[in-house]
This record gives structure tokens, sequence and C-alpha cells, in this order.
């Protein structure tokens, strides 16, 4: 049997494919670096194979590209729903906070909701922290949004977002809570309805408010007033977050934008759309966190920071982190590890 | 962009693969009659297609085989987990049983718990009914075993257990309760280590006791007593709940074999290994179900009526239900659908 993929102590990876018909043999990956090149050599035996690395620990998504089609490793069984396609997942040991650790695990479900707003049922995923389901206390939440390119699967598997959220709790870095992890596309494809630059009717947003909201205050023993809610979201999400969350500040008290800001062109129609709420300095206070972090070789740098000075000209003191790096899940579990702490404390 | 699967309205299902530069494709699938034969034909624009059916609602598992090589539907982001690879996963629907209907939804949690036993982290997949997560209502449990093909995610996938829960739920015809699915393998490959025919070192019976039982009685509200608790397996699962369930038969009250029995050859050697408990008289009346069922094509049946004529010997009054078909997920679910209302009744 092949074996597919080989993480070795030296944190080099190995990739194989049982190909013996194929003519070429490539590995796609985004975040991995690829120093020989993405061609995989083929052997005598029909397996082709790449090393990579070493490389840094993280959670990698990669494909095949077999003769032209892009394919799953068949001999792993690790994989991650990106919002049109799946990937094979590995995961490189070495990072404390994400690793899988001997600490208590909180448990991460999928869940089906009827959407009222959307007449259909639609998927979540769910964190309830180590404890939660045995117990009587009643919980935070964190609304957690995925990027344009992903689903609601994305942020537990690549994201690694449970096994994060596990670490710091037990190192008593962040305060037990749900993250609530919605599907942010509300149509096939890739085709967006964000803020900004969405028809007229934002489903997403609808659906967030009318739907997700009311279904986790109603189904979790969670503490449902603005001091006990928070969001964040990357990209698309990030997006989301700022929309949804300055339309509804009354709402949330942690707002986090990882590599995002105001989509469209300009802030001025987004400001005019919400106003009322954005000139209510009484809501200014209750917002503790307002918190956004970019690489400096993000595309959406420029969009970040255009977005944080028309918030400081309407009063807000939006605290800005610029990492290095660039528009990767690298960055986003960085920034989930970064920004968990500061909530609800 | 290539629509795959297409499940048509008729229930015919229509699978697509981009591959311009593919010389065979093949569609590969276990339970999906393929009518014209499994060879797909390639399109002008370089997208091969075959059409199936119409087929029986249910969920089927699929791959393509390029040039040699098993892939999943790039287009498709629906999986199901195997022991050792990952499918490709369509659901037509039809069946109103474990459709996705306009019901109260459970949900599906994928937990990490520390096995002493096996000295490492190991994963589950535990279904709470709906009204889990914010009650305080203790419930009782059902522990649903895959077969040696599969893996813990597999009863939820392909098997749609926590979707066949919610609607028997939701009609009134099972009781509410945990359905707990762990990974009934602890060694990677296929290699079983079945009572019967495993080494002396039964690992997963060890896991199961010693680590799974206990991690959810006290991580979950749960009525911990032998009324409370059933147990039923497909296959290698079979087996297990056979000689996890005849070796503590005073924990259990209720057992599931599904197209299985004792395996290994002949029953003495089972039967000696759990004398005592087969013996005790006082034992039987609190096993309130036996319940097996098996397809008349299904090469394990003898394996089932040698089982049954066993346990007959030894006062047990086992129900087997002789059903069509063979060693499917078609009939595991159909098995499901009619053993949990039987429980804790």
């Amino acid at each position: 049997m092949v074996l597919s993929p080989e993480v070795r102590a030296d944190r080099k990876v190995v990739f194989r494919l049982l190909a013996p018909q194929a003519e070429s043999v490539a590995l796609r990956t985004t975040d991995l670096p690829a120093p020989g090149g993405p061609q995989m050599s083929k052997g005598e035996n029909g397996v082709w194979e790449v090393s990579v690395g070493p490389v840094e620990p993280g959670a990698y998504r990669y494909t095949f590209t077999v003769n032209g089609v892009q394919v799953l490793d068949p001999r792993n069984t690790l994989t991650s729903e990106s919002n049109a396609t799946v990937h094979s997942l590995v995961y490189v040991p070495g990072a404390e906070f994400m690793d899988a650790n001997k600490v208590p695990h909180g448990a991460v479900a999928s869940i089906l909701y009827f959407s009222k707003s959307l007449d259909r049922n639609r998927r979540m995923h769910i964190y309830t922290p180590p404890g939660y389901e045995a117990g009587q206390e009643k919980y935070p939440v964190f609304y957690l949004l995925h990027g344009a390119g992903d689903c609601d699967d994305s942020w537990t598997t690549v994201g690694r977002a449970g096994l994060i959220m596990d670490n710091l709790i037990a190192a008593g870095k962040a305060k037990p809570m749900l993250v609530v992890m919605p599907a942010g596309h509300t149509s096939a494809g890739f085709g967006m309805r964000g803020p900004g630059g969405g028809p007229s009717r934002d489903e997403f947003a609808e659906d967030f408010v009318n739907d997700i909201m009311p279904h986790v205050e109603s189904h979790y023993r969670v503490l449902a007033d603005r001091p006990h809610r928070a969001m964040a979201g990357l990209s698309m999400g990030g997006g989301q977050t700022l929309g949804i969350g300055f339309s509804h500040l009354d709402k949330f008290g942690y707002l986090g934008i990882f590599s995002s800001g105001i989509f469209g062109n300009g802030t001025a129609a987004w400001e005019e759309q919400r106003q009322t709420m954005l000139d209510d300095a009484s809501l200014k206070d209750g917002l503790k966190v307002l918190w956004f972090a970019t690489g400096s070789e993000d595309f959406l740098i420029q969009s970040t920071k255009n977005t944080i000075g028309a918030l400081q000209k309407r009063g807000f003191k939006p605290v800005c982190k610029e990492t290095s790096g660039g528009h990767t899940w690298i960055n986003w579990r960085n920034y989930l590890h970064e920004f968990a702490p500061m909530l609800f404390q």
C-alpha cells in the first residue's frame, strides 16, 4: 500500500500517488512551499512522488493534477471542503497552539437548521467547549465566518478552530465559549453577496440575523446579549462581519476583521447605509474590541487601511495589526489564536 | 463549470468529469446500478459523462477511475470517509425516512477523546437529539458501530444515521437518544482485531469499555445503566457488538447485529470465552431486544444463522430478520431505521 502523505520527523512531507498509466502528475497546493517545483517524479513501481519542506507546522490543503485532472489523494482520508470543491488535508505537527494536545477537547458539530429567510435547510458547524455537553452553564457566542473560497466546514478542518480553542481554553488564555461557523454563501458557485458589492438583497445578512442567531440562541445555553456576542471573519467573512456588525452594533461587543475591509468602491455607500448606527455615540463604548489584522503582502491591505481610516473618522478606535504574509490560512489561524483571547474578558 | 453529480427529478443521476487529456474514465460505485456499464463517454468539450438510473432513493459513494487512478469528483464537496480512502457521495432524495425533512434536527459532533487503552487521541462521532444542547434531561445511549471497510464518519455520511434518527424522533417512533459512533479500527489499514479472529489483545474492546463508554458517561447527560444502553453494528461492528455485548451482558439491554455473526471458525471458542455471562440466567431477562438482520444474498448469512443457533441453544431468544439484498449500505440504513424504534421502549 502506498503511504501518502508521509509527514517525517524533520517536517518534510512526502506525497505519493500510484498512477502507472499517467503521463504527468503534479502537486497542487496553496500554502506549501514546493522548492523542487510542483512536478512529481515517477518511480519504477508506477508511484509518483515529491518531497516538500521542511515546512512550517500547520494544516495544508493539496490535490494532485493527473493528466490535467485535479484529484484528491486516495490514500488520505483527511479532507477539507471549500466552496466549490474538496481538498486533501495534511497536518504537520509542531505548533503547540494548534496541535491536538492532551487537553480537554470540545466538540465540533455539524448542524442543519431551517432558514426561513432562504426557505431551505442550511448547514453550519458549532464548536462547544469542553464541559458544555454535561454542564448547565451559559456561554458567550463567537460567530466566525469563512472567506469566499470556503464553506462552513473550512474553519474546523484547514482552520483548526476547534483545536486552537481547546488549547487556549486549557491554558486559561481564552474564556470557554461557543464558536458558531455558518455558511457564508447563499447560492451555488463562487457568487458573493457581500455587503457593499452585492445585490440589493443581502441574503446572508438576512439568514444570519433572522435565522442563525435565533437558532443558536434558542437551541444552546448561551448568554444572548451584546457583551457576550462576538463576530469575526476572514476576507469575504470580514466584509460580512463589518456589514452585519455595524448594521447591528447594538448586538455585538467584539468585532474582528481578518484580511479584509469594506468591499466595493470606497466606503461612502457603506457608511451611508449604516449612518444611524455609526453616528450613535452611545453604542461606541459597548464595542469592546474592534480588531483588524492583515498581512503586508495581502491584496486587501489597502482595503483594510481605508476601512480603518473611515471608522476612525467616525470616532471608532480600531486596532490594526499588520503582519507578515498574505491572504493565507497560515495567517488566519494565527489571527484566530490572537483574537479569541480578547473576547469576553 | 461542469455540473456533477446532477440528480434529476426522475432519479437519474448524471456524473461528469472534465478530463480532456484522459484516455479512459470509468465510474466506480458499490451500490449504484450502472446499466450502461461503468465506462464513461467523452464529449467534444473534454467532459466525460455517464447517466445512471433511475436509482432507488439513497446515499451512494462513488469515485472515477481516470487512466487507472481512483479520483473523487472535483465538482462535489460531499464526501464519505471509509477506512482506507475517501469517496464522493451523492444523495438521491425520495425516501422520507432518510431525507433531510423540515423537522427538528439533532447535531452530529466530531469528538476527540484520549484513549488510555491505546495511549493516543481517538475520534468518534456523536449524535445528540433535537433539544439536547439547551435541555437538562438525561438520555439513553445507543452505540452504533461501523464495518471493516469503514470508519467513525461512515454512519453519518453514507449511513444517514443522524437524519434517520431525526425523522424517527419527529414521528414519535423512536425515543430521543444519543447515538455514539466510535472508530472500530485500532490500527491503520484494513487489519481487523475483532472478537474470535483477532490477536489475544482485543484493542477495540478495551478502548470501548475503558475509554469510550466512560468518556460518554462523564461528558454527556446520559442514563448510565443497562436499560438505557444499546449497541449495534454492521459486519465487523456486528462481530464487535456480539463480542463486547456478551462479555458485558450486565451492561446492555439491547443488541443489534446487522449482516454479521460470530467471526472465526465456529462459535465454540467464542462461547467458551463468555461462558459465565452466557450461562447466567439472571442476565437473560434484561436483554430486552436481541435482533439480527442479514440479507439473503449476504456472504455472512450462514454466519448469522450459526450464531443465532448457538445463542438459542444457550437459552436466548434472538429475533432474526432475513431481508433481500446483500452486504450493502442500502440494507444497513434500513436496519437502523427498523432497529432504533425498538430501543428503550
